[in-house]
């Protein structure tokens, strides 16, 4: 397993000023954001590490000369858009921007891109299913035509009113991962496992690791802390982040030593790249990239 | 307290049967169902134990001679409709023969009435609460006017498809009952306090007995099953039922002698209705006769 | 489901003496023991209520006339000798005896006969599974040639020196049964599932019932205490009686109303009979009756 | 084991109405109080079922002639004062009482008395032992003498304020008991064992039972609550009723079938005595009686 | 936050020693003992890094040169005695140094000091109140007056006979800090806050900080490990030495992930200072110093 | 304590690099594998860095100038073969090396060996108790008359099919070890105390820390995952392998700081080596490697 980190909390860094922290910071990889420039729509998103636009040979050969003796290598280019919003002309420029995060992945021969499966919020997941195999099944043959692989996050995207009830991705549950590849059924789709979203839905994050082994081509670790006062007062009926906070991997629920120790075990050698969405350590660049050097510090406890 | 059982599982029996029945079966109340003649609209609704559509004087004379020696007394009287459907015409069916439950219960001198506080179940609780003050405020002054006072049930009315996303009453949490009693400032509102939804929401049954004993007017003994195998595979964003079962009281999750325990170092003195939705025992009258028997046994153990 | 007992327990007493004391204290079938005549090899074994040497229409008849009225039916005939001895003779004696026990069911129309796998207690269960093949197949054939039933405990008979180290029942853990039911693929060959085992055993005693729902023929009631400062003392190579003990329903460490509950939910309407081993309570008949009463009262709160 | 209750709850009742309330309650057994006549000091003291003060063969016979077809026995004369309390004078009164009450029980073929080690309270229990063993040695040398145990509960009484901090009673652990036994070795010195002490004492209450298993003369059947909301609040530095109960048995956190499922294999085979300390039932004689039947309800599920 | 530790623990260092080593073991700061120049009282009282007694402006400005480019800071100034001890002599000796203590942290911009509310053992909080008013009023305005926050740790000061029964410190619990800060509505006062003495004093060390987040001016990192089995023979009411041993932080039951997680989460963002006081480390300088570098290692997981 | 490693992980190194790298990992000692020369008998056995066979004074010199200087001394000499194989050549084979191996010890001035008790795995433990002690007690007096203590391992070596039943290792459990003690009364026979294989055998692993404080003489740092759905699956009849994995230190259910807590506490200050038999790190030497840094990152959080 390679220890890296999701490029979005260093908005503020050009790639390369991302990579040398990650080396000083103890990282071997990198998650690099590739959303199209222009403004975020929600926290988190819209970072561009890396333009994929115009992206082709030369600007490969630039991104590769300069990781060649960085000591970091890219996990897989992120891009994290809803591609089944109901507004369907967002809906056609996601597809399209996301065949080119596809092609510079096949052009940086990192051959992994990671992403949701979107959701149309106000509907249920029955309801999104004809869509969702409309849209995703031509994706996957044009990933599988560049072998790259599409590393699903299992985020439901629910977290308050903004995405209620449904959440802005479908791909939440050991239920529905099942669904997905039986309906789609090619290896170059699978997930980007992150444990602590298992967790604020009460669910188990270290059984679906046997069952998925197979599936699983990424991995986030991001940690998350439920307050059961908070929970007792407004019970899992009530918009998610009323009950939980996301925080650093160690200072959650997730048991770090145990969901390794599985994934070890399953044969998982892929990146696990730390995801920081911790607010209380979101005041400044500082405090931020303190956030990713703690997170390197603890979770190497637990990998090689 | 007094253990007592909603008549909705027997349907089938006429007034004085069921309270026959009921007092052998070892229970000292009846919490009878008051619905409009017709059809039911889902399960365990739609039951006429008694007609309150011309009920008067005399009908409450003859309700009161039949129970005189029968060792069993009315807990309340339920009707359970959805007071803030988005259909205006049944809402407004709902709002009249809602006034008929009261003005029976006024007359019987039971003095209490059961019920939920609706939701359009399409909607957020934000987006409900100000039809949800229009339509309560007059109801809870009309039944105030009577000294009747009303006892909202917790349950969150979501279990299928059909009532997702939001459910069909508002009333799920402590944090929306604080709400309720401050915006409508009247102790003629109060709960029917169920333990069973609170811990499928993930909640503390006990905790809210303590902070809101003075607003408990009736209580439902319910219990429920959550399985850890299924919520692991569906999480808790998948409709309520794919996961938990309601059961007998005993055959699930509720610690009953706690519970009683608590109700009563808070003073509660009223009724304990045993609510049967155990699809275990539905098979037939004499089935579900057993159910009621089972959970006298189970219960008195508890009780006075 | 109906509350039975296992009459291993009243040796003492004749069968009609059985049948009524059954009623009197609140049971309604019983499972009779149909060893042969002669001296029993172990404890609880050797028991004799119906004799099955010379079993015919008549006998059929008288014991059939005997329980008309009595309000206690038979839920199983029960021999659990050990099929796979060593001794080959006595192996040939109870293989023609479990015959006659088939036969008998048959007769009396009760369609279940309860037993063990037995086992070669000296070899693993690999080294066993060979033989077990060769015994069992015709004796499964030659029930399903008279529509009976047969149910194998999930007993390990591995309690002392005596069995070690592999116990006297094949049919312990639900890979096992799983593969016993593969290989002999006849709907007549299922479980007297007994939720005791597992405990001590560490194994989870609910998951198996949804899997085997359809295998569960028959159930026996019987609790254990696992005594944590023993079991810290010799650990779990040690023999089992070292740390555990067998003890009336309600009086150690299965949860009773989550057992039945299950069962019920897996829609399971069959026996479900009290088996007791608990040493506290053999001091004399006296005290095994009380034995048999006090653990009706407890189940009944969880039974219709 | 013979169910029975502490009779102090019933201070109303004369003692031929205790006795035929214990039979119709289903109790075999009762602990009849013998304080002297008078004003009570403290709640559940000062009750007197049985005047000792001149108590001779007749009066003797006149009590067992009363219980003789009653279906009820005595399970233990008690009388519960602080035989170490600062006031040399009571001291003095408390001990000549006692001696009274221990012959009454030679009289009457009890062979039993319950009480408390006493303390002062202002003290540590080391300053507290040397008069311990001055008052103590000769008290049981007098019971020896009669062939009367002596049965000392373990309750630390010390509830609020006015018993801080040391409580009115020595007997409180099991390093204590050990120490007591040692230091006076006669074995007409035992344990009126409670459960309910040993849970807000945050201690073990099983493991004692095998160390002790010699010397529990008695049983008291009390259930006690902890609330974990109120020690969170003040912490186990306050006086105790800031964060616990006493409850009937069944309403508070005591596993009975564990706890009696470990009593019979210890061996013990004596009187299990409801001791009714909870408020939410003191409110009249009636719900006091209502106390009783509950707890025989929920006990004798697990009793023979 | 930043990482420091208390100086007690190495007496035989002078200041600038303890400065440089806090650098070498990775501490950004250090809370300096200010006891008067004496003998020790107690274990871990009486060390004198900072002699406050004549510290005027050039004493601070020297301090002040010795840290510049240390790399480390002073967290507070420390001194815990015990202001409310019966010795009046005593008394006013403590209140003149503690006046000192605080002119030398406005002196040094420190800020904060830390101490005791000291309590008279052996008189109960209630008759220890008046007291601590008369005496803290005035302290707290003399501290305002300077601007120097006062942080009370909530150590009861309670171990072995010395300290039975009410132990040397009131603070011990949120019922009492919520009088405190009522009584003396200044936000000069405030806690210096040990979640290992929630621990053993069976309180929720999480909770307390949501609703005093406002009064944590300083925290120690300290850990405890509760015996079970020495507590089992014990109880609550031994001296608490006898069942819990303070432990490094990771040596005991403190979830340093979760505390520091939602000291985060609060906005708590001043220093945690780890207090040594594990036996198993005291052997000499060497092991104390080590203790410090382990307790660093395993905090910095935690923390930025 | 001082951290160490097992070498055998490492049968590719001559002993100079072993020691090299146990440098440069962090490790201050290190447990040698002295197995004679030849074929491994089974995995993570045979493996020779120190050649007994001909050890004499010259060759400890050699040893002892090579450890000088390099920051790393020798724990233990480790040889585990089994002492009780029915195979009685191999026995004698083996107890000749033994004496090599505690001759070596004292000239290398080690004073300490591991090994196990052997058992022949096919009989009871009281069928090997005999030859235990007729084979030990010789072997325990040529290591007294060396002043060489023997560390017998609690590993019950019993994995899979070919250790079944009984494993190769008399020395599991507490209860066993009492024996061993108390047969042969020489304090120059010991424990290497490895807490993992306490938590499969469903054993507490601090417990005995105190019981057996004064004969725990090496330590081993090895960690176990638990399977809950395997273990369900199979139970503890099951050979053990199929419901276990043996992990790195920090990915299983030890934990770390609670033991290595009490065992400070204990007064041990010997060796603590980790033990590397994790799978998913045994692809190459550089993985091993790895294995043993992440070992030390993770422990040395505990450890001085």
């Amino acid at each position: 397993m390679r220890l890296g980190f999701v490029s979005a909390i260093l908005p503020d860094l050009p790639l390369n000023e991302v990579v040398e922290f990650a080396f000083e910071a103890g990282y071997s990889c990198v998650e690099l954001m590739c959303w199209p420039k222009g403004r975020a729509e929600r926290r988190y998103a819209g970072v561009t590490h890396l333009d994929v636009t115009d992206f082709g040979r030369r600007q490969a050969d630039e991104v590769r000369r300069m990781l060649e003796n960085s000591g970091v290598s890219i996990s897989a280019l992120g891009y994290y858009p809803n591609f089944l919003t109901p507004d369907e002309e967002e809906a056609k420029r996601v597809f399209a921007h996301f065949k080119k995060v596809i092609q510079a992945a096949a052009l940086l021969e990192v051959g992994r891109v990671t992403t949701f499966a979107g959701r149309d919020w106000t509907k249920s997941v029955e309801q999104n299913w004809p869509r969702f195999l409309k849209v995703w099944k031509p994706l996957v043959k044009f990933a599988e035509d560049r072998d790259v692989r599409i590393a699903i996050e299992n985020c439901p995207m629910l977290f308050t009113n903004d995405e209620w009830p449904g959440g802005k991705n479908l791909a939440t549950s050991p239920k529905i991962w099942r669904r997905m590849f039986e309906d789609i059924p090619s290896y170059h789709l699978g997930l980007n496992y992150d444990p602590s979203h298992m967790v604020w839905q009460q669910m188990d994050y270290l059984k679906p690791l046997w069952e998925f082994k197979d599936r699983i081509y990424h991995a986030h670790a991001k940690d998350v802390r439920l307050d059961r006062e908070r929970l007792d007062d407004v019970g899992i009926l009530a918009t998610p982040l009323q009950y939980h906070m996301p925080k650093l991997p160690g200072l959650g629920e997730v048991d770090w030593g145990r969901f390794l120790s599985v994934l070890g075990d399953i044969g998982y050698a892929g990146p696990v790249c730390v995801e920081v969405e911790d607010r209380a350590y979101e005041v400044s660049l500082e405090t931020r990239k303190a956030a990713l050097k703690q997170s390197a510090r603890f979770l190497m406890q637990y990998m090689p």
